[in-house]
């Protein structure tokens, strides 16, 4: 049974998510403390710490009124909050662990606006990023497309950022195949950017999702496709950089999934092509694994979850990949006695919203178990 | 001044080189504990242990004199033997250290015949191996001969083995530069092989070396390539492969290099390419550095010791590539009193021959001192 947020929730997060431009640290600090609907009416009223007001100030009038989440949600566009079922809390919670670790700009979003009906949280549970450079030579686009097309038919979600190129080919190879595919943009999901993928985005959003957390309507600018790049290499288990200049956007994306703990890896590509210069240098001087096939993909972030059979081996791979985190909140768990997850989150030092994300997840892999009195241990991981 | 070897050692030795098939320990051992000119005398005579009987018996009659020396002389072939200046006994001196560690087949060669007049030991100096498959395509080619023109222009050496393909491609490279290049071959410098590449051949020897540790006359097969191949490793600061398909020849080559404690690269292609499958193996599987530049291949190998200028900042490096064995004969150096080099061989618990070696190469860098009385510490590394 899936199990939505009440609408006030949602509407109070599209108003969050429209009154400062992402990531605004201290306003996401406002409504871990208030909550969502509580954040919002401060804001609304100028009731809020004066960084806060300075960050909302100019957009705190513009208010979200349940009737116009339904006016989106004819248009096809629904917002996705963290008290959905579907918030991919897990994959985010690599944000919020970075973000404690002192990286600069990795906050986890408010919500999320998506065009498509599939259930985010398990549309990513097995995904890869693939990026690349929009100048891609027919090689990247080959190359792309071609492994987007294996690992989506072998039921891992092929995420990318809709650009030109490289993106572009990576999701049309997933939708190639019977695969699911998600763009993350920099705009909003109705800007119909960039122009001429408009009915590649309108089949991703049939088979997928269209992600972004910009209000609809707003315009694409550099800097939010930077922003956005966070959630291109948070949401899937690792990063596959097709072709890439020394600078490029897609490095980016690479340089954050490695602060995130994700794995990045890299496609070799002819030493005389321009294109696979940033591939090799991420090779050379970022760590980045070479991967040579879709199959090499595969097996680098084999195995994250779509398949709960699989789940028992990968605890430890996933508990290792959020070690601090995850075990704070494990260890703090009784076998006995209820905890609620504001208690645990003191005991284990933590925000109360990432112990309730550590602990549902716990709980899928059945490491915690939820009871009236609260939350308990599951069977060890040891 | 140049010291060459008496002709009786080299007689010795072009009789020892032919009477067993390389590599062969038994008879390496004798000829550490002998000398060479009585190793020679005795395996002539059958006085030998049964090991070496066995291996000698069926050549032990052929007979080598200076006077046949002084006909392969006149033919364009010379004996280099490790009593020669121009033995290169510090880049060979890994094989004898990956022996004592007990990696098989690892000997140094009893000496090498040469077409050239180039001095070895000076010419390999700064080199680096350029080795890949027979049956390269274009790119492999292209990036072999680029590659081998730039580093050869810089002064450094391009050793490889002849071969069809990329091997063929890196000589051609450095002969249409100003550099120099080795050959080393699995076969007699003067059997013609591989065919057509004579002319290539003629053309190295003017302008570098041409190499076997194989007689003249001594026909190409395929375990005398393996063998050779410990050469090529050896010789060199580094090997790069250039394009191999994942069993192959070149691959043979960089595991050795490996084993030798050298640096290993190799260039990425296009992941549809068949021949750049052994490269990406390399990188992913063998801890090869991937190199996408002459001039990463030359920072990788760098100052390996042409300029002596540039020396005593390469000694920590040299000391540290084969640190076990030269830093025990630095220890066991005292700054006052002479020690002869079996004395040292003793306390340091190595072989006299690596001793020597060592000392000659310490001498250089000026850690040890010659005197009389024997050899002295020089000054300190540390």
């Amino acid at each position: 049974m899936d199990v939505a947020a009440d609408e006030r929730v949602r509407a109070a997060r599209a108003y969050l998510l429209g009154v400062a431009e992402p990531p605004a640290p201290a306003l996401t600090r406002l409504v871990t403390e208030q909550g969502a609907v509580a954040a919002a009416e401060r804001v609304h009223r100028g009731d809020v710490p004066r960084e806060v007001a300075e960050l909302t100030r100019a957009r705190a009038h513009r208010t979200v009124s349940p009737a116009e989440l339904d006016r989106a949600r004819q248009a096809g566009m629904r917002l996705i909050v963290p008290e959905d079922e579907e918030w991919p809390a897990w994959p985010l919670l690599s944000l919020e662990v970075a973000a404690g670790r002192g990286v600069a700009g990795m906050l986890s979003p408010l919500a999320l606006w998506a065009c498509g009906q599939s259930p985010l949280e398990r549309t990513v549970r097995q995904s890869v990023t693939i990026v690349g450079a929009r100048a891609a030579t027919g090689y990247g686009e080959h190359t792309a497309a071609e492994w987007a097309y294996t690992l989506a038919a072998q039921g891992v979600t092929i995420v990318s950022g809709a650009a030109y190129g490289v993106d572009a080919a990576a999701h049309r190879g997933a939708l190639a195949s019977t695969g699911g595919t998600v763009a993350v943009l920099g705009c909003g999901v109705d800007a119909g950017y960039p122009a001429g993928h408009e009915a590649m985005l309108r089949r991703i959003a049939e088979r997928g999702l269209v992600l972004s957390e910009y209000p609809p309507g707003t315009r694409p600018a550099r800097h939010r496709f930077l922003v956005r790049n966070r959630l291109l290499a948070a949401l899937s288990a690792g990063t596959v950089v097709v072709e890439a200049d020394l600078r490029s956007g897609a490095r980016n994306t690479a340089s954050t999934a490695t602060s995130l703990g994700k794995s990045v890896m890299a496609v070799p590509g002819p030493v005389t092509s321009r294109m696979s210069r940033g591939c090799h240098e991420l090779v050379r001087s970022a760590g980045a694994t070479l991967v040579a096939s879709a199959a090499e993909v595969a097996e680098e972030v084999g195995g994250s979850g779509v398949d709960p059979e699989q789940r028992p081996a990968e605890q430890g791979r996933e508990l290792d990949g959020l070690s601090r985190t995850a075990v704070r909140i494990y260890d703090a768990l009784d076998a006995r006695s209820g905890r609620s997850a504001e208690q645990l989150a003191t005991e284990a030092g933590l925000p109360v919203g990432t112990a309730r994300a550590v602990l549902c997840e716990l709980e899928l892999d059945g490491l915690s178990l939820r009871r009236e009195d609260g939350w308990l241990r599951g069977r060890s991981v040891r």
